[in-house]
Parts: structure tokens; C-alpha cells; sequence
């Protein structure tokens, strides 16, 4: 049975000792709510609702899965009653404005709180989770009226949202939508088409639900630039703000999935739906694209879950099991064999999955702090500072979503790895984490969309390479700084001859995509994944600067702890960024072994 | 919908043009059975008979699952149905001698038949797959009236088998197993104990079912060197050989998996089961390693069917399904998007499928001529023929077996990828594939393992890095022939290399293991993988070669056939050898970061 414990040590070791948030909340607007004190009680609120009453549904939830019938959907058996106490807590109003009910918290507790719930029990966060979009769009572009009717309920939790943009022939190529919205005349609009893949997009946690739906007006340009948003809600809101008549938008069905099974993930049919637009006429897939980190965002944090979870359930599992002796020598005489953690390749799995963890970690809160920048901008209407703040987010967006979830994949199959054949048993729940984590590389972008936007649109097309340049600088000044310190020296060699490397590799690859436009598509994610493990490298060298720091200047109350997170560091720099090699190779080769053949040709099955 | 359509070509081209299977048949006992229209009528009956009946039954199998009551275990729908076909055909003597009613064909026959039907439904050829160990074990160590009684009835499939190792305690290490036989006047043995993992333990495919099965007896020496070998028939036979008294082996339960839910995972309660001893008492573990190389290699080809599946059925996915723009310019004008083959990166993940496949599929039918050799040992009694080739196959087994089965793994997700969403759905099934493919790494010796298996007992205790010398000299020897073929060399070149790197890698972690023993198992996955890519990457500069003298020497009937093959051993050596880079970084660091770590400071959950 699958357990989770929140790792508030690791949480406050970034928060604190790493990122110096008390610092950061400083300067920030809202950041006096955020006292010591208060950030303390939200993460024991946290810890014990994820804890005890998240967890627990995790499993059962899987095995029983999510009911339709006629157009409804049942969520699992304590779903409901676990959504009744978070909107109880107030939890989703979190890091929302106060005006509309919430607690006004930097958003950097937000991303904490998606982070205990999702490792917690993933597909029930995806419900309050999928709400957070509804609200940024309606924050961002709403008109004060349908902020007035919709935040309140939305903040509060009492109405859940959602997000409807893929269609059954497209998903990435949003140009190709055709759901058509008709002008009424008393303002609104008329909907008529079929979403599919619409998490959360009908189920019974709530009374109402509100879709924020890409749809096209009549005569709207084609492609892209001829898509609207609009707010189509299950219920619409009569003259008091409360559920009225129920609109024409149903569920025609759920689909059957390898995991996440007790979230409903919906085709939904518009029908003559009523519909309002939000933002300006044509302008939709702009908007959209507005949230696109801060979602994108949100699914990297699957990645560094399911690490986590994989890890936290494995090592038990690994102190308990006995196989054979350790080629070292025996360790444990008294039994009838070693504990298999004291197996080199064993201990090599746990530690992989624990330094993605912590290093996926470390990775999120970095960018968290630009979330809290962007979140204030939209507070304060002042759409500047939320663009430069997005911007800066933008380059580590593909990199947290594709690599983060990557490695949630990877993290799992090691977990399973180290039950042996258990590992495949429902009953010990690590194959649910696995079926689980293997969506995060699907939706909200697959990892080859997140790769080309690095490479193709943030590396070349905005930047011809200087976002990496700054980059790189910002690490080498910092590796600059320990040459000379013979405990980290180790780790500053190794990353500033990779920051040399991934320069030269990016020139590279501009060069030649002059004559082999399909290169970068080719080198993608090869590139994607090498300045993910470079990045987290250059997080697991500052965590350990600040355990080397700690040990000798902090007192030995945490000893042990610092000493691991050494270890850990040491273990990504021997075991883990010597792939950055083969990468480095494989991303330089030319797109013509991949283009070159004809398509008729990769198979002969009838000859 | 999953489909399966028997690669013949390739087949066919590997048996003739790159192995000259004809003229080795001519070097064995039974080999003018196999003439070339006996095999082509083979191949294409075992085409039709996987295609048409096994392939169509894969998914909804996987759907009903198999079903438990009282001890009996009920197969999904159509399954008993296809194999009476398979019965009636007489595909399970396919490679038995015609003494106990087989066919008397090469055993790689039957391992091209394993093949196709474990591509076409893994689950199900899972229930005559394991009848073959039982098959070897009684026709190697029984008696002449135990294999009158048993052989002809499993050998035409009447009855089938399977092989009880496992316990709750211990599945590698089978010093632990506590199952105990108790002598009985009549010569026979009473056992009591549980097995768990027991692969078609329980069915209702045949009218009986004999279990060979590893305990104790009475006074037994502890560990591994205790341990006899039982067969313990589901019916007693009677005095005609006819099934007779219900004996005390019944099926507790079954386990719920990730995947592979149609063949029954079974728990055995053996209660005062009547066994009779198969082999010399205690010496019963080292029989059961006599067919560890065969059932390995057996579990290997999983590896290959499920990059073979996975790709088939990836293929027309990606030519159909259309979006965006390829970035070397549109390829479709006349379409609203580009078929996603275009993309250099989707077509990556199909030429890594492809090149897994294919690649696998040559290391496979490259050791089945070894198995063609153990087999003929077997049946001519000559033992020491069986274990000359027994020998030289067990450096491929584990590379076959781990290496494999992790491609298999890897492919399966690349499926799933290039089906974007519509990858994590049932009803498309690549998701099937992902989840059946997954329990290849964890059975029959999990890949760490077949890791130290290779390594440790191969390569270092075995033969002290010899049989690598000898190995890669093979290999120099014939890129040394290719040295100044310009379409050749650079394969050969980078071949070359690759082999000097190996050999020093061998020589250094035999060095550092001298001081540091747990070296071994911290490389030892690096280490399977990295000889893994490097034999994959010989395989394809063989098949690279034949198919340039074909294009050059042959006609041009099968020109763009063999240009593919060309176009694919380029991608391999481009995109995937790489890979071998970080795995050489990687394995040569010290064991110290897998091993420092005290392990109560792998997590502070409750500081």
C-alpha cells in the first residue's frame, strides 16, 4: 500500500537555507502574509490533509475508477468528502486576492500545495488543479462583471473549472479547432462542437463547472489567428450569481486510461451552448498561451511527484527485502540475507530517484519565485512586470515540463525496478505510479513540443543563443567563486566544462540548421534533456554549497541531513550527468538518417 | 485497434542473407527437415495462425483479463479456442523429436515461432511458452518412464507445464526456498509449501497442467546446494497415462498486474502434493540452470516483440494523424497539416523502434543457431556438445535477455509518444503494449541481474575479461575486411573504437574492483547496457554490409528494401550508439556514492 509523507525538511531546506524565501517575500506586495509563522502552519495544514486524507484515497481510488452514466460522472468513493474539506480549509483560494475570498499568499505556496497534493494523490489534485486556469483566464481577461459572478465561486471552490482545447483532429496544431461560436443577440454566444481530453471537464465535486472553451466566430482568419476564448459554464448564473438553468454542454463519455483512472477525462459536446466571450475576438490562442508556462509549470511538477512518491515507497521496500550478500562483504549476519539497499545497483536506483526528487525539486522552486512576480502583476494589472516576469519563466518552462516529466517515468520504472516482480503487482501500488506518470510526457505539450519550443522558439528564434549565454554566465560566475574551495571544486570543473559545451553545441546546431532547417526538430530532444541535466547538476552543486556551509558553520543539529544532500550531489555528478556525453554526441549528428527515408519504406510487411 | 502482421521479409532476410541458415541446417542431425519450402510453408502458417487468430484476440483478452473461483482459473474468451488450433497444428512439437510426436525441426524454429506469437499476444503464448521448460527439464533429467508417461502429452500440448521457483521470501535468491518433499515408501514424495509468480500455474487450456517444482528434502543442506527438482502433476497419471486422482496442488489465487492480465500469475498451494524426484537429490538448482539460458533468451525475445508491435502499429499512426508544418517546409500542401512522420523528431522515435526491432530481431536468430546445437545435444544425449554451446550462449544471454527487454520497455513508450494523447487510451492499445512490455525487466532475473550475471560471472569471474578479448576480436577481424570500403568504414571505424573501449573498460573496473568489490554492481547496469548498443550496433554494420553487396551483386527487386536497412544501420550509429558515451563516463565511477550512504539518511521525513 502506497504511503506518503510530506518532506517538509527538503521543502524548508530549499525555502530557507537555498533560496533565502523569507528574503524574497519581501519584496513582494503581498509577501508580509507570508511571515515564518504562517508559511510554518500552511505547510502543516498541508502536510496533514495530503497526508491523511489524500493519500489514503490514492489506490482505492484507482481500482474503483471514475462512473459515467448518461452524461454523469461519480468520482471515487471519498472524493467528494476530501474536496468538502479542502474548500473547507479554504485551500484553493490560497495565493488568490483577498477581494475574491482568497488568502492572498505568495503563488510559490500555491505550486508547494500542487506539489504535496499531486505526489499525494495526483489525479484527485487535478481537479482543483484544472480550476487554476479557469481562474488565471478570468483574472487576466475577464471584464469586472465576469470576475464579479465567477472568482468568488471560483476562488473559494464551491465552482470547479476547466480547459477545452483539443479537438479530435488536433491536440498541438490548435489552428485546426472548429468548434464554431455564433453571436446572439443579446451579447452572447452560441457553441456548437466536440472538445475530447477535457480533464475534470464534468464530475460531481462541485455544483457547477466553468469551461473556458477555444472556438471560432463566424468568418474568424484561419489557423491560429482566428480563435476566440469563451466562458461556457455547466450551470448559467442566474441574476443572483447562483447555478441557474443548466446549458447545452454535456459529457458524451470518459475515456478508459492507463492511469490516472479516477480522473474524468471527458469528451465534451456543445450543443447550442451559451457561451461568453472573454478577452478580444480572435485573440483567444494569444491569451491562452498567456498561461502557458504557469500550466506547463504545474505538469513539471508530476515530474518531481511521482520521483518523489517512487522513492518514498521504494526505500522501505529496499531496507526490508533480503537477497544475497553484498559483493562488499556481508552485512547483515544475522539474517538470511542482505538487505538488497546494500546492493551498489540497488542503492544506484534508490539514488536516482532520489536525486530527481530533490533536484526536480530544487528546479521548481527556483522558478517559483518568478510565479509569486507574475502573480502580483496580474493582481496589480500591471501587465508589464507580468511579461517580463513570464519571459524569464519561459526558458525554464520546457525544460521543468519535458525533462521533469521524463524523469518521473524514469523514477517510477526504478521504483518498480527495485520490488522485483512485486513491482508489477497491483496490491504494492508501484505499477499505479507508473501508469500514472506516464501521461505527464503526453499532455499539456509532449516532451517533443516542450523540446522544440527550447530549441526552436526560446534558444534560436528569440534569442539566436544569448538566453543560454546568460545563462551559462550566471553559472560559471557562481562556479567561479568555488574554484578555489577543494570540497566543491569537483562539481564547479565538471559544470562550467558542460556550460563551455552546451555554448558550443548551440552554436552548432544554429549553424548548421542554415542548410538543415529539420535538425533542430531532430536535435530537440536530445538538446531538451542534456540542458535538463545540466541544470539540475548546477542545482545539486549550489545545494551542496550550502550543505558544505551549513556543516561548518550551522551548528551539527542537522548534520546527517547535509551530509546527504553531499552524497546525493556527489551521486547526480558521478552516475547521472555523464549522459549529458551521449547526448552531446547524438544532437550534433545530422536530420538526414531521419529524414531520408522514404516513407513508404519503413516497412515490407506485404512483400 | 492493435494489429500484427508476421515480418516474413525480415525474417527471412536475416535467415538467408546475413546468417546462411541454410547451409548451417546442413551441419545438424535433423536439419534436412528443415529444406527451404518446409521452412517458407512454416513461416507462413505460423504468419497466418498469429495474424488471424492470436493478434485479433490480444486486446479484448486484456480487457476481460482471466477470472477466479474456487481454484479454478477461467482464460479470456477465444483462448482455448486458439490453442486447440495451436494443438491441432501441431505447433508445440514443432522442434521435439518425432519419438514423442514433434516435428523434429530446429529449435530456432521454435524460437521464430515464439516470435511471431509472442508479437501477435505475448499473454497468450505465455501458456505454451512455459510448458517448454518443463519439456527440457524432464527430457534432459528424466527417466526414460518419465518421459514416456509426460513427454508425448506435453509435446503434442495436451498437457502443459510450468516451472515453481519462486516463494514469498525469495525469487532471486533461491537459496531461501523452504517448499519441503517428504520420501514416501512408494518412492514417491509428499510436498508442502507455497509458490508465488507462477506463470499458467492454473488454466483451463489443458486437461492437465505438470508443475516441475524446486524443495527440499528432509535434512537437505541450507542454500542453494539443498535444493531438488519435482514434478508434481496438477492429475496423477494413471497406469495408461491417462489423467487419474486430482492431486494437493491447487491455485490459491491470482495476482491483479500492470499488465499481461490474460496469462494467470498464480500462487500454488502445494498440500501433501505427490511429487516424484527429477534428477539427483540436491543437485536440483543447478539442473534448473541447465535451461536458464534458453528460458532467458526465451524472455529476451519479449524485448523484440514488443519493439516490433509497438512500431507496426506507431507506423500508420504517424502518417495519418497530421500537425503543424514540417520545419524543412510543407510536405503536404493540399492537407491542413503535415502527416507527423515528416517530423525529424517523430520519425526519430519511429526509426528507434525500427532499429530496435530489427536489431534485436539479429541478435536473436544469431544465437539461435547455438540453441539448434544445445538442442541437438540434448536429443542425441551427447553433454557435453549441449554445454559447449550452452557456454557460448551465456555470454549473449543476459545481454540478450537485460538489454532487450529494456529496448522493449523504451519502444513501447515511444509508441505510446508518437500517439500523443491518444497513446495513453485503451482503446488505441498502445498503452497495452507499454504495460505488458514493462513486466520483461523484473521476470525470469531482473536486469540488474542479467547485469551481474554478465559482468561478474561472465566477464570477470568466468573468464577474466577473455571473453570479451575473444568477442571484440571477432568483430576487429571483420571490420578489418571493411577498413577500405567507403560505404563501409564509417561503421567499421566507429566500431573499431568502440571495441578498444570496451576492452579497457573491462580492464579498469577489473582493476578497481580489486580494492573496491561493489564496483561490480554499481557498473554492472551501465556495463549490460553499454554491450547492449555496442553488439546491437555490429549487428547492424553486418546487416549494413550484406545489404550493400545485395544492392550491388542482386538485382534490384528488393533495392529499396535494402536501402532501408542501410538507411537504418546510419540512423542507429548516428542517434542511438552515442549512447554508449555516458554509459563508459558513467560505469568507471567508484562505488563510494552508491555505497557511503548510512541508510537511515536516505530520507528525513519526520525531522
Amino acid at each position: 500500500m502506497l504511503t506518503y509523507k510530506a518532506p517538509l525538511r527538503d521543502i524548508k531546506f530549499l525555502l530557507n537555507d537555498v533560496f533565502d524565501y523569507p528574503s524574497h517575500f519581501k519584496t513582494l506586495r503581498n509577501g508580509d502574509n507570508a511571515d515564518p509563522e504562517t508559511v510554518d502552519m500552511i505547510l502543516q495544514g498541508l502536510a496533514d490533509f495530503t497526508e491523511t486524507v489524500l493519500s489514503p484515497l490514492y489506490q482505492p481510488a484507482d481500482e474503483e475508477g471514475c462512473h459515467f452514466k448518461e452524461g454523469e460522472v461519480t468520482t471515487p468513493k471519498g472524493f467528494k468528502e476530501a474536496y468538502d474539506q479542502f474548500v473547507e480549509g479554504g485551500w484553493q483560494g490560497l495565493s488568490y486576492p483577498e477581494e475574491y475570498g482568497g488568502m492572498n499568499l505568495p503563488m510559490s505556496l500555491n505550486l508547494i500545495k500542487s506539489e504535496m497534493m499531486g505526489t499525494a494523490n495526483w489525479p484527485w489534485a487535478m481537479y482543483p488543479g484544472l480550476s487554476t486556469g479557469c481562474i488565471n483566464t478570468i483574472m487576466q481577461y475577464g471584464t469586472q462583471e465576469q470576475k464579479d459572478v465567477y472568482l468568488p465561486k471560483l476562488v473559494d471552490g464551491t465552482w470547479a473549472g476547466t480547459m477545452c482545447l483539443t479537438e479530435p483532429q488536433c491536440g498541438t496544431d490548435l489552428g485546426q479547432v472548429k468548434t464554431k461560436a455564433d453571436p446572439n443577440k443579446d451579447g452572447s454566444y452560441t457553441l456548437n462542437g466536440t472538445k475530447i481530453f477535457i480533464s475534470s471537464g464534468e464530475h460531481d465535486l462541485t455544483e457547477n463547472i466553468i469551461h473556458i472553451v477555444l472556438a471560432r466566430l463566424p468568418n474568424a482568419p484561419e489557423g491560429t489567428k482566428g480563435i476566440s476564448l469563451f466562458i461556457v459554464p455547466k450551470f448559467l448564473p442566474d441574476e443572483n450569481g447562483e447555478i441557474g438553468e443548466r446549458n447545452g454542454v454535456t459529457c458524451g463519455s470518459i475515456e478508459h486510461k492507463m492511469g490516472i483512472s479516477s480522473s474524468a477525462t471527458c469528451v465534451l459536446n456543445f450543443d447550442n451552448a451559451i457561451g461568453f466571450l472573454i478577452g478580444e475576438p480572435h485573440k483567444g490562442l494569444k491569451a491562452m498561451f498567456t498561461f502557458m508556462n504557469t500550466a506547463r509549470i504545474g505538469t513539471g511538477i508530476q515530474g518531481l511527484a511521482h520521483c518523489e512518491l517512487a522513492f518514498q515507497n521504494a526505500l522501505p521496500y529496499a531496507k526490508d527485502r533480503r537477497s544475497m550478500r553484498a559483493l562488499s562483504g556481508t552485512k547483515e549476519a544475522n539474517k538470511p540475507a542482505d538487505a538488497i539497499i546494500y546492493h551498489a545497483d540497488v542503492a544506484r536506483m534508490l539514488l536516482t530517484m532520489k536525486a530527481f526528487a530533490e533536484g526536480g525539486r530544487s528546479m521548481i522552486y527556483h522558478v517559483a519565485r518568478y510565479g509569486d512576480k507574475m502573480a502580483e502583476g496580474i493582481a496589480t494589472g500591471n501587465d508589464k512586470e507580468f511579461h517580463k516576469w513570464d519571459d524569464k519563466l519561459g526558458f525554464f518552462t520546457p525544460v521543468i515540463k519535458g525533462f521533469l516529466t521524463e524523469l518521473g517515468i524514469e523514477a517510477a520504472k526504478h521504483g518498480q525496478q527495485v520490488y522485483g516482480g512485486h513491482g508489477y503487482i497491483k496490491e504494492w501500488g508501484m505499477e499505479l505510479i507508473a501508469r500514472d506518470a506516464r501521461i505527464a510526457t503526453l499532455y499539456e505539450g509532449t516532451t517533443g513540443v516542450q523540446a522544440l519550443d527550447l530549441l526552436g522558439r526560446k534558444v534560436i528564434l528569440q534569442s539566436k543563443g544569448k538566453v543560454v549565454r546568460d545563462y551559462t554566465a550566471g553559472i560559471m560566475k557562481w562556479c567561479g567563486e568555488y574554484a578555489l574551495d577543494k570540497d566543491m571544486r569537483k562539481f564547479v570543473w565538471a559544470l562550467t566544462k558542460l556550460c563551455a559545451e552546451w555554448n558550443t553545441l548551440t552554436v552548432r546546431i544554429m549553424l548548421m540548421a542554415r542548410k538543415d532547417r529539420e535538425i533542430i526538430s531532430a536535435a530537440s530532444e536530445d538538446y531538451l534533456m542534456y540542458v535538463g541535466y545540466v541544470m539540475m547538476g548546477y542545482h545539486w552543486a549550489r545545494m551542496a554549497a550550502v550543505a558544505y556551509d551549513k556543516l561548518e558553520n550551522g551548528g551539527s543539529e542537522s548534520a546527517e541531513f547535509y551530509k546527504a544532500k553531499i552524497q546525493t550531489a556527489e551521486f547526480y555528478f558521478d552516475k547521472i550527468l555523464p549522459r549529458t556525453s551521449g547526448l552531446a554526441e547524438s544532437m550534433v549528428a545530422p536530420s538526414q538518417s531521419m529524414t531520408d527515408m522514404e516513407i513508404d519504406n519503413y516497412s515490407f510487411y506485404d512483400e
